[in-house]
């Protein structure tokens, strides 16, 4: 279920305006507003799933979406060259900022290693 | 298929040893060699699939299991409560050092932002 105090339940509700890159009735994709990289695109899912740490085999279909989602964002995004980083953050000891699952895709320049 | 060249397979196959801490028909989980964090494990389908690049839906249940599999190694490290971050690299110019597939589990530290 939605949860009507969660930012991205209510950007992929349209409730808050982002720059969508691309949705379905599973996912959700849109420009990360304080971006990292020259593309830093954010994938959600639209069911509210506080972070990784709750996923369980029944988001299997969900999962195959958001990432076939990546992998077609980043050709679109030119990045099939030169590669990309998808990242997502469990907890705010993490750097978690918003409490619904996200994954960070990056790209346009070099990364460093660790991944912060 | 297996790549007999591929590092991951053959430790997927038992042909090369690995710290592993568990595995199933689909999935590997076992410790980077190169350690970033306290906990650093990767996670990757048995299945030989370049990056994450190449991602589609079908690769959902795989997905599903290897993201179940982060959830209950993240418990069992003890990351609940200070969190963790999920990770992988598209392409050597982001990072890929093995032409498999594979996901970096890292916590019991902080981390910075952004993820490299």
């Amino acid at each position: 279920m939605p949860d009507p105090d969660c930012l991205f339940c209510r950007i992929a509700a349209g409730e808050i305006s982002a720059d969508v890159i691309s949705q379905d009735e599973l996912v959700v994709c849109f420009r990360d507003v304080a971006p990292q990289a020259p593309t830093h695109i954010l994938l959600i899912p639209r069911q509210h799933i506080a972070s990784a740490a709750q996923l369980t085999e029944d988001h299997g279909p969900m999962l195959g979406r958001l990432f076939a989602s990546a992998a077609a964002i980043a050709r679109a995004e030119g990045l099939a060259e030169r590669g990309f980083r998808l990242a997502t953050n469990a907890g705010a000891g993490a750097g978690q900022s918003v409490d619904h699952l996200h994954f960070h895709l990056l790209g346009g320049r070099s990364f460093s290693w660790p991944p912060g």
